[in-house]
């Protein structure tokens, strides 16, 4: 087979391994006995370090089947709140684990507002501010703290902080830091966001395996025989959570992450100075700079000019380089609500695709893929 | 380490081993450009293969992260019906996982109603039609296969049969075969069910993976990226669906279970006898028999007299044995709302611990379980 460039790593990332852990014990952890007791340890040992890494307390962490149903158990917890329906918000960006949850509560009759995005696909205080301010009764505000199609990065402690303001009880503030963990700086703690969510094979760990982070329990719709504390039920996946836990402290530590954090600026930089001196290739949006503090050095928005993205993909596949056009999970769907949220023209929006690299992309991988580009640019 | 003997296959089987499944291609399915195309292409062989050993039509079938996850969709999909509210029934033994999803819709006022059980821990036709007869617009009712805690069987085809009959719009039938599939015979399509749950745990299969069977799509509450159709969203587990198949096939093909139930039924038929002949331990239900139809020879629930549960688990893990009380989802709860459904006394559900044996127990380990149980007997 031809060599092939991955460069979709927003959408999956390269395996750290083919086996990131030990073996651990095949009890369930809800078992009394010795079988069970040893899982039970193997799995509390596994929430312990991925705490550490996080810098939160073991007890806020819960383990689930990935970033998707993280997401989902904040915003489903919603429905068993007492009292009167308060407004759910959140981000015109968001991933559609999000969003599309979002509209289904509303579908239930629950109030539900979006958050309007700058153009650079961030989400300003101004923005935030106003559509808490126009919600009757918000309870959850849901910001994302990378952007998975722009990688526009939030300013989530500002964001935080201003949905504590309100007046009455103050709102939850959930944030998704799927693309963000092991990537661009994460402080849950000092951020003082109220949930998070993450999943571990964007890190490089297995599928089926993520995290839902709550400063406080909260009230959940689905229910079962009380695993992680009654958050999460089912048969905890303990082979998913110790690897979870060493991928964490592999990728997500902040050195770790700093260092590949500016290697990637680095690359990135490059790679956008000479996207742009083709002059046939539009950044999304249109100016973000080589080396931009505004969006994770992970993730890349382009339009190649007079090739639709689907093509453009298509034609990347052939010479070897794997790219998207909108979120993996997006593919199933009609259109770009992410870009038309920052008010990305039509055709742009259309020609839209994303490149995303990770901690093993090299200058050479850059390089060839921009041989690549010109390469098709070349053939209209 | 002492030796160990596993009587809790009921809460996790024994592993079938480290690695069942040759490694699957890491990209994600949803991508569109060859690596996602191949872990597409391993996603879907997964799926036929399930539904080719469950025999069904491989659009029935949906991943999930477990039986609790699966179960949780079906019930939760009543949320996003049409119409006014339906009645949702299901028997006093089901698992927590649909008996607390039960509840928790109850709270957000939908109409819920228990079918009742009988001595024996199944659910009767009778019982079943009384149940559908008292309920405004039943609109699903969900009985189990087998039950995790008794073992007892349920009449699975004819209480299908019945849910068809209500005029109206059908009650859809939905059915945990969790504690079945690879154990006791499984025919979703001649049993006329809409739809289904296992998990691969109990077959020895990795944690954290699960198969919805659905005979028709339904609207569901979770949402995300259109996932499994939109079933099920979140990137997909490809190794777990590819263990999955794995598994099935060497468990669940119905001559091989039946030859594996035939050894079980002899190990559990010589165990109860000599249980009953020690005159200190009660079958539950009672009037169970050495080689019962009525009962999975894999699950058997008893009380040794004078021993409350938790301290006859407790002695029989330092002999050496894993046996449980309940389920082990159930080990988070007080009380046992399955025996006190079946009318069991007070004391004997106190009592009652649960002995599960699997494809590898051996007529050796039931005669050093018998020899361990009389031990305990002794000591009082």
């Amino acid at each position: 087979m031809k060599q092939r460039y991955y460069f979709d790593w927003a959408a999956t990332a390269l395996p750290a391994g083919p086996r990131l852990s030990p073996p651990v014990p095949f009890g369930n952890p809800s078992s009394p006995h010795t079988e069970g007791r040893l899982a039970r340890k193997a799995l509390e040992d596994a929430r312990s370090r991925c705490a550490a890494v996080l810098g939160v307390g073991a007890e806020t962490i819960y383990f689930t089947s990935g970033g998707t149903e993280a997401n989902m158990i904040a915003l489903h917890s919603l429905l068993m709140r007492e009292g009167p329906p308060g407004t759910l918000l959140y981000s015109a960006m968001e991933h559609p684990s999000v969003r599309e949850n979002a509209l289904a509560l509303k579908k239930l009759g629950m109030p539900v507002r979006q958050i309007q995005a700058e153009k650079d696909g961030r989400i300003s205080g101004e923005k935030f501010s106003a559509a808490l301010d126009r919600a009757e009764r918000p309870v959850l505000a849901a910001v994302m703290a990378v952007n998975n199609e722009t990688g526009s990065i939030n300013g989530i402690p500002a964001l935080a902080a201003l949905s504590r303001k309100f007046f009455g009880p103050p709102v939850r503030f959930h944030c998704d830091i799927v693309q963000a963990i092991g990537r661009t700086p994460v402080a849950l703690k000092e951020w003082g966001v109220d949930s998070a969510s993450l999943s571990a094979h964007k890190l490089g760990g297995p599928r089926g395996t993520g995290i839902l982070y709550l400063r406080q329990p909260a009230g959940v719709l689905g229910c079962g025989g009380g695993q992680e504390r009654g958050i999460r039920p089912g048969t905890e996946n303990v082979e998913g959570a110790a690897a979870l836990a060493e991928i964490l402290e592999i990728r997500a530590k902040n050195e770790t992450a700093a260092a590949e954090y500016a290697a990637a600026v680095s690359r990135f930089g490059f790679l956008i100075r000479s996207l742009r001196a083709t002059g046939r290739c539009a950044l999304v949006p249109e100016d973000r700079q080589d080396e931009d503090k505004r969006f994770s050095p992970y993730i890349l928005q382009i339009a190649l000019k007079g090739i639709p993205g689907q093509a453009a993909v298509r034609a990347l596949d052939n010479e070897g380089f794997a790219v998207s056009t909108g979120s993996a999970c997006s593919s199933h769907k009609e259109g770009r609500p992410v870009l038309d949220a920052m008010g990305v023209d039509r055709e742009t929006a259309l020609y839209g695709i994303r490149i995303s690299q990770g901690w093993t992309t090299t200058e050479d991988d850059i390089e060839a893929l921009l041989i690549a580009v010109k390469k098709i640019l070349g053939r209209l």
